[in-house]
């Protein structure tokens, strides 16, 4: 790390800052500039919380030099993480998979209506929420455990690997054992303890970008889970919060890029969030698949106008099914079977 | 709700969308513009997911009327609540109430310390953190039990009303037992399962805005608290994230007024989470006190070079009491006893 | 538009709202509900600022109908301009039209090594900056009309037509004698008066969307070119500014779908600004196409660790090269020619 | 500087960039660490865009330790600067400065009736534009040069300096023959022309912050205006562009105490674009003047329903007047003469 000095910071200043790094462990390197001094400090970071340093008399700032991830960064784990969610599906690999589903589970019927409809078109992994987190508290809330059955029935009868979000840490057991990846929602990035209960189970999970969450912190959070010894996480972008309101979320298609260069871990992007918009869901898809991401996240309902949730952001079967064609010719041109 | 038709709607879309209306039970009332045709739906919107409509064929917007809260709206309660925690204190009343206290207890003798230094400076509140939300995996998270047994000593020898912060479902009970107020942190704010649970103990709830929340999803939130029968919750204003990187956060000063005009529920503010840095914190609280807020939260700790967590925007104690004595004219200036 | 009542409005309220609308020409269709009224107001909006509506008492809320934006609507003009800016390229049609370039023209031998490289790689549109706006007043501003001399030079040279950013309304008789396409950048987004002299020349602008713009902004920026009769407007979607510090701005890929949906302008994309950051451009530049803009814009410098002016996001020809071979597939999956 | 180079960059990458800085003049100061090895330099900055050695094998990051602008910082400059705008009134000293009037200049009556009413209740400024920058084109853009003529008039018959804003660089001088303050708005915070050109005039210039500008560039746009040999900068907070839709900006009430703490330039501010809403400029006003800014801008309109522009946001004369004795203690409480 590195300790910016104040112009008019004294000679006696900067001996108590190298000397309290001594204390702590560090060994220093002042580097005396013209206008200011800075000290490299070299060492384990681990001992002190450095941003306390801010408080030392003629201490102008701190720049940290190690990246705070460890486990999900590439630093240590050089090639990319391939994360196998089982009956032979496999994210971060060639395979790009796409995980279809409605937004929340309705019923045996629509579930199942849905989940041949996708399957046949391609996709490889279902989604359908069972504990919906929702902005209201007079909204649906989900089928709950219910849910949850009849999710794991589908799986049964397909042999499909299911997703549902976890919402509550008293849930991850009671998820664990019907579900094949656990889903950690936006909002709940950084639910700090949920992310170490998931990561307890050791199962597959999909990891959301919160709304206004930077990259590094969505690592940081990825790292919760892998340190509790779960290292088959998938990160997930869904578009963040800006001043735009022509669409839901602002869809950082950069993130792709930069996870992949930070991170061994494989990325998908959830269109039907990032866009909040049926119309623009094809154009995002095919942007995604485009810029390398490992797969897609995309809400179906047979009749969105009368979905419990996420209806304007829902695409029809058939509407997936046309989105998937699309796709092929993108993803062969980016090197990945499809 | 209105719903507004694109240019290029057929009589038949018109006819379609006010059917679908009249079938859910609400009035229309069609206007005809001269290139759009808006739709006046009267009713009770409750049996209706309103977005779905946007779905049918030749609509263009759905503009809803009312609030999406009842319960912390000033459309049914008109009178500002005033919360009473005990040990005479109440936020919402006349006298400015500050909260004051370590990020996180580290021990007997620190939250001592602190406790009786920001009494005898004028705080009514102490907070201290027992559970704590770190960015890291690798940070300290707390003393959990031990600190709220600590906290809960310091309540009982200076009659001091006490608050906490709860970070998961399953400690909702147990903080309750030991602590006055709940407080849920910014990253929970949509955490609803948490939210629910805190509402259930009918325990005063102090909600912090989420770092990407708008006023309106802020409010929803203490909906769900209220929505359970507690009505004792107080929000708390403690900066957003944006662009600008000068400061921890950006305050945003105007969500004062802004939700005195919306919501009935007292409102105060933390300068310290909402500036980052001690040297800020002093001129954003004087702001808040000068904008109407009922209260402030500040973070005092004795030593901030060596806090276990957010040192940097620590105030030692001294300072905080100097700040004491600057709100004192500007909270009278507002109307305020202090 | 939709006035909307506050639920204690009075009688005499809402009386008075109407006699005003009433007085302005419009007709009214006032739609009582259980608890607020609105008042639908059929007519011409020009006639009025709105805004100055929610002045009156026992108004809530102003709720336009109609886009602000006439030309540059989809409203009035269904099909998709295409904009011709000489030697028959053409943007908006069939053909994916790359720009690319140096950020900065250096010098002759630097503008004609890159021009012909990129030229021989696909590109049809050469740019290099004269004028510069540069966040510091230190650094190099550009080779003013020197820099402009030696486009046109290679404009002639190559058959190729070029781009150039104008600044300053002063220079924009200057600029149009040398360059095909006049550039407004981001930070003159919402400069008004350089737009309606861009807009007076009849030349193509390409319009970059500002730092901080909404797309209906954008849109009205548009609005001020060809209300001054001009009509071949380019926009150019290059990342907006968010939280997200990993790269230079946040490229807002759902502004392609977006923007074809509300507007009949062409709209290409500018992954160099969008990412800052060589590295990230090939996946930025793969999304954009896939996603359907028009065309994109590429700083190409044959030096960039001694660019003048953005050297940290300027592409290498041989790596802009294998760009353009990577393009290739992914434009034809989504119909273009390249 | 330092460059932070990648825990894989080779000792002969490491040997390159140091040539590289030693050829540009720098001193180099490598520190080993475990994992990663930084290079400080020390020199002369100017020579070189540093952003550059970005490009270089194996360099992760580069680390600027000076703070960009020189001229408007605190590093050259300690005592704060007081702008004498003539008549005795004097921004950054111990009075607090309100600047009030209308958001156009509409008509002689109007601006005279707002000038007496604003200088009774204690403004020592008027404000008035004659050059509107407004989004629509089809808005009404000012009076121009007749307003200008009228802002005159005013200006002598009551003594009191005038401030209006300017929005090309072709009408600097024209501006300036009128008004004793030039205002460059926030759309043209960047437009470095205009700034540069503002600068040349020698008077003193109110440079707003731009809606997505950090303060760093803020103050690089003010260094711009000085490096005229212009000395006499205000900087005015009017709110910068988040994702809260409640208000019409988000104001960042800790701009105020790191700006103080950067520049030496006095910073006043404008709650009336700030919170885009009459009712909500009162609580804003108080909050800035207890934050420590030097001064105010506020809208005032005799008639604002009928205003030509910013209706919603201008307050009449009599709440002016309230406003204005309500700020009196907050200001002496701060230790303003008022």
């Amino acid at each position: 790390m590195i300790i910016v000095m104040k112009p008019d910071a004294t000679r006696q200043d900067i001996q108590k800052v190298e000397q309290r790094l001594l204390d702590l462990g560090f060994h220093t390197h002042p580097i005396y500039g013209e206008k200011k001094t800075v000290i490299g400090a070299v060492g384990d970071k681990s001992r002190i919380d450095p941003s306390n340093l801010a408080r030392m008399v003629g201490v102008e700032a701190i720049v940290p030099i190690m990246k705070p991830y460890k486990l999900v960064g590439r630093e240590l784990t050089k090639e990319p993480s391939v994360v196998d969610v089982g009956s032979g599906v496999r994210f971060g690999g060639e395979e790009l998979v796409v995980i279809a589903g409605p937004c929340a589970i309705e019923g045996e019927e629509q579930i199942y209506q849905v989940a041949q409809a996708v399957k046949k078109s391609g996709a490889r992994v279902l989604r359908g929420g069972a504990f919906k987190p929702r902005t209201s508290p007079y909204s649906f809330q989900g089928l709950e455990e219910e849910g949850l059955k009849l999710l794991y029935q589908v799986k049964q009868d397909l042999d499909m690997p299911v997703i549902t979000e976890v919402v509550d840490t008293r849930d991850v057991e009671l998820v664990s054992r019907y579900s094949d990846i656990l889903q950690v929602g936006a909002r709940n990035m950084q639910n700090f303890r949920l992310l170490s209960e998931c990561g307890k189970t050791k199962k597959p999970v999909l990891l959301k970008r919160g709304l206004s969450s930077t990259i590094e912190e969505w690592l940081m959070a990825a790292e919760y889970i892998v340190s509790e010894g779960d290292s088959r996480v998938i990160l997930c972008e869904r578009g963040i919060r800006t001043f735009e309101t022509a669409t839901r979320n602002t869809m950082d298609i950069n993130a792709i890029a930069v996870v992949k260069e930070l991170s061994h871990l494989p990325i998908i992007a959830d269109p039907s969030h990032g866009t909040g918009n049926w119309k623009y869901v094809n154009a995002a898809a095919r942007a995604f698949v485009a810029a390398g991401a490992d797969g897609l996240i995309i809400e179906v309902h047979p009749d969105p106008q009368h979905a419990a949730s996420d209806g304007p952001q829902s695409l029809k079967p058939e509407v997936f099914d046309e989105l998937m064609q699309v796709l092929k010719p993108i993803a062969q041109a980016v090197g990945r079977t499809f």
